[in-house]
C-alpha cells in the first residue's frame, strides 16, 4: 500500500472508531468519510461494506489493548499494572460496545474482532499469573472467572462514579 | 375473575415462563397454549398480544423475587441471608434475559416489568442495610455499585461453575 493510501486508511480508522464509539448503529459512513476528509468512494476502496470497516476497527482496538498489556507484563509490581489494566479496559468499554452494535446491525459476524480478543484474552491471563506469583492476586482465582468478571463490569452503562465504586469492590474480591 | 379463569390465567403464566425461559424469542404462544393444555382463543382471551403474556410473566417473576427478599428481611442472620439472595437472582437470571429478549422481540417496551424491577430494587436496597448494620457487608459500599455488580453478573453467559467462582470474588469483595 502507497503511503498516502496508508494515512487516509488509518485516518479513516479513526474516525470511524470515534464516529461509531460515540453514535453506535445511529451513525452512518458518510459521516466518517467527511470527518476523515476524505471522499466516500476512498472509504469503500479501502473497506468495500460498513461491516469490513467496523470489524476492523475492533480488531485495531482489540488488538490496542493487547499490545498495552503485554507492554506490562514487564511492569515493576505486576499486582497494580494488572489491577490498572482490568479498569482501562472497563472504561474504554462503553464506545467498544457502541462499535459492537453498529458492527452486528451491519450485518458483521465480528469473527475476526472475536479472535482477537481470545487473543488479547491469553495476555490478561499472562498478566494474571504475574500478579499472582506477585502475591498480588489472590492464588486461587483462574482466568474464566476473572474474565468473566472483566466483561460483566465492562458491559454495564453505569454512571463513571458508579462504575468505579463497583471496581473497588471486585478489586477488593480480587486482591490477595 | 372466575375461579376456573384465574386457574387457567396462572397455568398459562407458569407454562410461559418455562417456555419462554427456555426458547427466547424463538418460543412461540402456540407451544405455550398446547403445554398449557388450553386452546389458543384461552390464551389471547387473558393475554391479547404475545407483548402483554411476556411482560405479565416478567412482572410476576419480579413480584416472586421481591416477596422471597421481604421474607428474609426476617432472617436471623442478615449477611448470609443477603449473599444466598444475591445468588439466586444470578441463578435465576438466564431464563429471565431469555423472556426479556422475547418481550423486545415481540415489540414490548417492558414499562410494567422495569417498575416491579425497581420494588425489587428496593428491597434489595433493605436487605444490604440490614447486612450492614450486622457487620457482615462492608458499610462503605452502597446500592448502586452493588446492584450494578448484581445485574452485571446476572446477565454473563457462563457455566454454572465459573458463575460460581466469578460470585465468590464478589462476595469476599463485599464482605466486611
Amino acid at each position: 500500500m502507497r503511503v498516502d493510501a496508508r494515512i487516509n486508511r488509518d485516518r479513516i480508522l479513526d474516525t470511524a472508531e470515534e464516529v461509531f464509539g460515540a453514535g453506535g448503529a445511529s451513525a452512518s459512513t458518510e459521516e466518517v468519510a467527511r470527518l476523515a476528509g476524505v471522499g466516500i468512494a476512498t472509504v469503500f476502496r479501502h473497506f468495500p461494506t460498513k461491516a469490513i470497516l467496523l470489524e476492523a476497527v475492533l480488531v485495531r482496538r482489540f488488538d490496542r489493548l493487547r499490545a498495552q498489556a503485554e507492554a506490562l507484563l514487564d511492569a515493576a509490581d505486576p499486582g497494580p499494572a494488572f489491577l490498572d489494566f482490568f479498569a482501562q479496559v472497563v472504561a474504554d468499554a462503553t464506545s467498544k460496545i457502541a462499535i459492537g452494535e453498529a458492527l452486528l446491525d451491519a450485518g458483521g459476524n465480528g469473527d475476526d474482532a472475536t479472535q482477537s480478543s481470545q487473543k488479547l484474552r491469553e495476555t490478561v491471563g499472562i498478566l494474571l499469573k504475574r500478579a499472582q506469583e506477585a502475591g498480588s492476586i489472590r492464588a486461587d482465582v483462574e482466568l474464566p472467572e476473572v474474565y468473566a468478571l472483566l466483561v460483566a463490569t465492562s458491559q454495564a452503562r453505569l454512571e463513571t462514579e458508579v462504575k468505579e465504586r463497583m471496581l473497588a469492590i471486585v478489586f477488593d474480591g480480587l486482591t490477595a
